[in-house]
């Protein structure tokens, strides 16, 4: 599993929640700093793996940005994966910008993220320079393709030539997965599917082989345990399974809001991780890949 | 029409333009305030709108993002609307951190810009959070339609129910753009066609009157003023046409490269500014839309 890194100002702890009238983004961003690696703290022994929303951070305007680019730092340096959720992409040149810039650890990019999420909307074209650069960097990029909310299949779900659109994406994405497919039998390019259409996740996991499956929607979202066990090949991997809220405002939420309260906040997000790791060990083929054996 | 910031270190001018050794991004960032500043300067008497392209701010790091925000408002204080070319989207209230970060003039925004580029792969519940914004804050999204890049239609063209993807995605638009339209006819909600598709560009006009077109594609990418006549209305408005490379480095192609050189470039931005709005006058019906008379 990994942990999503989803700040929002009013819902962090008492101590580190800003005030209800506070308007400087740079101190709300500074509060999203400081909470955010408090959660890696506890984290970073437990998963391989954390997801910044580049949306909250971007929400702040450039001081958002700047703690956004020490938490991934900072995230690195305690040993985790980090995932960047930004649905970029654009066409040719461009889209190398971000790829570029995004991804790579240690100083072949100022952001440093080991792999991003990546939307296909725009083509196999535009796709292409993010599995370039992903190669040469040994990072990874995740397409959305069959994404968890409600309304997702406005468009993914519109069927061409007897397949939903979501199909053709995935078979784009197997074919480079394939390509670019390492020992593990994954490639560098894996796909987004929700936790909230579990039918889909066991189609896909057999029409995508060499794809890793970067799931979100579970917990708060709706998606189980047994919905994602789909996810996972016969052998207990080419998934990970994302929870943001569920783990990061554990304090919020029954039974660690009663057990922990705001001011033991880390305590609640670490019971609720082993326990969310629980579930993926009992519930699905991952065994300990749902922990920090896992990539 | 507008002007597109794509900064790219390489293709600066002598002056402006960081050694090709410099790996410092905030070095090159700084080299990229500078540009655009002088880009700005010259075309804010000329056209009514500029669209940075965030990938190449973004690919410097929170370095290159800082310098992004400075533009967006250095050309909202030259009277220029900004259109940021983000290519932005997420799910429910992550759409609306997006939206209610980069949206809007003034204090009620760290990025304040007046328009946003959208991707619309997640579906309409993604879209919605963004057209409130943008309905409160009197500025616009433009949504992906078909884009200009050779490869777009992988999965844009792909026919469903006898349409097109993106036709599909057009008619969504156009429903939004009409619910929000104003006096002028038009919503808050645009799209982006490209003007490599001259015949799409007809067809989608027609299919959408509520809808602002936002053309890419012009000059460099091998869109005419010709083939984009078909984006504007009878009364020659409904569309404003993008030019990126081929204004900003215009000191870099024939005949601005000689008539000015590296040395006069701004001198080369303001001609070839003047060129485009000039052809097109001539070949399509904007009119004096073309200029600065135009939104």
């Amino acid at each position: 599993m990994l942990v999503g890194l989803d700040p929002r100002a009013g819902s962090l702890p008492e101590g580190l929640r800003p005030s209800e009238t506070e308007s400087d983004p740079a101190v709300i961003a500074e509060a999203y700093g400081r909470f955010c690696r408090g959660v890696v703290d506890v984290v970073a022994p437990l998963v391989p793996a954390v997801k910044p929303q580049a949306a909250f951070f971007e929400q702040l305007g450039p001081a958002g940005m700047t703690v956004l680019g020490d938490v991934v730092r900072y995230a690195s340096e305690k040993g985790l994966l980090v995932i960047l959720d930004g649905k970029r992409n654009d066409i040719g040149s461009t889209a190398t910008a971000y790829a570029d810039g995004i991804l790579g650890s240690g100083e072949r990019s100022p952001w440093g993220a080991d792999a991003l999420t990546v939307s296909p909307y725009l083509g196999g074209d535009s796709l292409e320079p993010f599995v370039d650069v992903a190669k040469q960097r040994e990072a990874g990029i995740f397409v959305l393709v069959k994404t968890s909310n409600p309304g997702g299949g406005m468009f993914q779900d519109l069927v061409a030539d007897g397949l939903p659109v979501y199909r053709h994406v995935a078979r784009y994405v197997e074919r480079i997965a394939e390509q670019t497919a390492g020992q593990c039998g994954y490639g560098a390019v894996g796909a987004v599917v929700g936790a909230t259409y579990p039918e889909q996740l066991v189609e896909l996991r057999t029409e995508m082989p060499h794809a890793w499956f970067l799931v979100p929607g579970f917990g708060s979202q709706g998606g189980t345990a047994r919905d994602v066990a789909g996810a996972f090949d016969a052998g207990g991997t080419g998934a990970i399974v994302n929870n943001s809220r569920g783990i990061i405002f554990a304090h919020t939420r029954k039974p660690y809001a009663d057990r922990y309260g705001e001011s033991h906040w880390q305590e609640a997000v670490e019971a609720a991780t082993q326990d969310m790791i629980a579930q993926l060990r009992a519930d699905t083929p991952a065994g300990n890949l749902a922990d920090k054996g896992g990539a």
